[in-house]
């Protein structure tokens, strides 16, 4: 089959799911999280396919870690199933509304945006994350995941299929693209009126290769460049236990911290701690000119403030003040998460209004920015974009609207 | 000046704008309303320079009409710009938020998109309204107009200008490209960091030029091919009445009808005494095979159910049953307004559910899709597109979000 043909088969499959209720929904979601408990031994067996593919081909432990799925990898992938499952529906959500002086009824409700397509690279959890969110959210979807985790996705895929089915479905309504080549993200990216939004999710390579292909709307998930700024009024300890966390805590996550910087009057007593503390458990320091008369560390070059690293890697900038803090953020940042560690409430209120970013915080770890934590409910990515959601997007942002009109004969005059 | 130097400069004092409070913003406006009110005289006498340019190259007189600014004009572009300034500021609004069980404090809140980037044609009021609107809802903004008004243009441009720097802002918030070189469109589309968003006002050649070279995020403002359905139920006086005011009342209006859907059983009956009404008022009629057994017209072609004539000419089609209809304007529409006349309350409701389109409507004309009849105040444009917004598009759709995020020390876990 091309891959007009197919998606034409799930716009077309897409349409009765979008008409349908939440609890038919609900039994596609269920038949999901059933069917992953059932094959689970089948599914680890599977995946060794793919780690075994992995390591000959030399791949990173890292990226080997990301495609594992183990008995606790299967019992989050129900987990976050069963969670959207229980998630309030959104689907027919009146969001708005009024009656006009000419006695037309208006109101404005949540609808499916239709064909949602998805791009990923070596996790298997995102077939089984986008899909449950698409089907909560009633769109059809078009999955496409990297070629390490083919094995892995393709029988993840045949339980999506599977659960569709039971529960009246057309296995069409969600399509794994087992083609992976990358002539198809280029394809998906310019099939208008067969796909409404393609969700790129990986490295800037891959966004950038969709974003100059996209002939149709993109949302981006884009690199987390975040800082923390710890400004002179900081609480000395709270400024060195954000620090840790921002960095530490997790360091492959995008809302991880990847510069710190420090106010130039707080910096001569709290950079050598800060050094040490993140020294000790083997974070790689590079630092302006003037935190190397503290830290003994490499020098950070212009490039270092533009990195997403990734890893246990950081720079350090000495601030003249807030201001100059504020201008790096929205220089050198990607709108993702940003931190202000003050106790000064100006200077708290002027970072929350004049930083571009999804998430601002005062007083807090960045790494709070997901749709968990913020109480959303799982998340299909974090949007670094600003156009439809920004920041974490759940089922909710997977709707478009459409104002629905009662009337009585009106004629417009 | 380089257009990167230009988008520089507007993205720099766009900022400025972005956190000032309503009362300064308001302050621009009044001055624009003001400046335009007092310079009429002088702006009735260069538009005259554009008619007499359009006269001579030999436009036609619907592209004239466009153009030509009369004291007429300019009192609308005032109540435009007087009804902008009065409307409830969206900055600022918290839309959201909650106090999570850490104790973390989260609001999500509008924010101004950045700079807006607007693509028009020939209407000089675009310039006002767009212009209007950004600085309501506190953005840049970057325009380029038709070359046909660059003369009419440039005045509003600069009534624009001197109320901003007697508001005590940059004239650069609000730029107007006078280079008229289609090159300045793609150079735009594709000035990713520099404008937030792209806005083509125009027909389907610009918007596809704008589509096609964007490397940043795209609303579109598309064709309407707009239906009404005539149910077999449908009161016989009403069916008439809308048909007239949907296609005759501004037949050039985008939310105008197109296409007319008339059930079989009631065909034979309606079909005569509609032509004979709007064949008296000269609609070009072009009929289904069926639809020429009761109406003497030409026959219609597959292409003109795609076409948006935007002109005083319409497709008759006659349908076996509801069914039929939803599908031809899921097929041949273009998503933005549908009705249907009908006495049926299950058929109405299924018409709601199944169409896919910005605004669908139960007995009333598809002529009342605008932010002003809405109740949503002046509008952008009326988006055509799923992603963002869909539909009448004013102040608050120029905005995204933020979320502010109030700690006391919290690490994640």
């Amino acid at each position: 089959m091309s891959l007009n043909e197919i998606l034409s088969k799930t716009k077309a499959s897409a349409k009765k799911l979008a008409i349908s209720g939440a609890e038919e929904r609900k039994n596609i979601l269920n038949n999901i999280a059933l069917l992953l408990n059932e094959r689970r031994q089948e599914i680890i067996n599977v995946n060794k396919i793919d780690i075994d593919n992995a390591d000959k081909s030399g791949l990173s432990s890292a990226m080997i870690d990301r495609l594992r799925l183990t008995n606790k990898e299967i019992d989050g992938m129900i987990k976050a199933v069963n969670e959207i499952s229980m998630q309030n529906e959104v689907i027919g959500d009146v969001i708005g509304g009024s009656t006009r002086p000419n006695g037309l009824k208006i109101r404005k409700v949540r609808v499916p945006l239709g064909v949602v397509g998805i791009i990923y690279e070596s996790r298997p959890n995102v077939t089984i994350d986008s899909a449950a969110l698409c089907i909560k959210s009633g769109n059809g979807a078009v999955l496409r995941g990297g070629k390490e985790a083919i094995n892995s996705n393709k029988i993840l895929a045949e339980i999506i299929a599977k659960s569709l089915e039971i529960a009246g479905f057309s296995k069409d309504v969600i399509y794994f693209i087992d083609d992976t080549d990358r002539n198809i993200i280029k394809e998906m990216a310019q099939a208008k009126g067969l796909i409404d939004v393609i969700i790129p999710r990986g490295g800037e390579g891959l966004i950038n290769f969709v974003v100059e292909n996209a002939r149709i709307p993109v949302i981006m998930h884009d690199k987390g460049v975040c800082h923390v700024f710890i400004d002179e009024s900081a609480e000395y300890q709270q400024a060195l236990s954000i620090t840790f966390n921002a960095k530490v805590q997790r360091p492959s996550a995008c809302n991880a911290m990847e510069t710190l910087l420090v106010h130039k009057n707080i910096a001569p007593s709290i950079l050598p701690d800060i050094a040490e503390m993140l020294q000790e458990v083997d974070v790689d320091l590079r630092g302006c000119e003037e935190t190397l008369k503290y830290v003994d560390c490499r020098p950070a070059i212009e490039e270092d403030y533009y990195t997403e690293y990734h890893d246990m890697i950081l720079s350090i900038k000495v601030v003249e003040n807030i201001d100059e803090a504020v201008a790096h953020i929205n220089k050198y940042g990607s709108g993702h998460s940003e931190a202000i560690v003050t106790k000064d409430y100006n200077n708290s209120e002027k970072f929350l209004n004049e930083v571009d970013a999804a998430a601002v915080y005062v007083n807090a770890s960045t790494r709070f920015t997901d749709g968990g934590e913020f109480g959303l409910g799982a998340e299909i990515g974090i949007s670094t974009q600003k156009l439809h959601v920004r920041g974490p997007m759940g089922a909710a942002d997977l709707t478009t609207t459409k104002y629905l009109i009662y009337g009585s004969g009106q004629l417009r005059g």
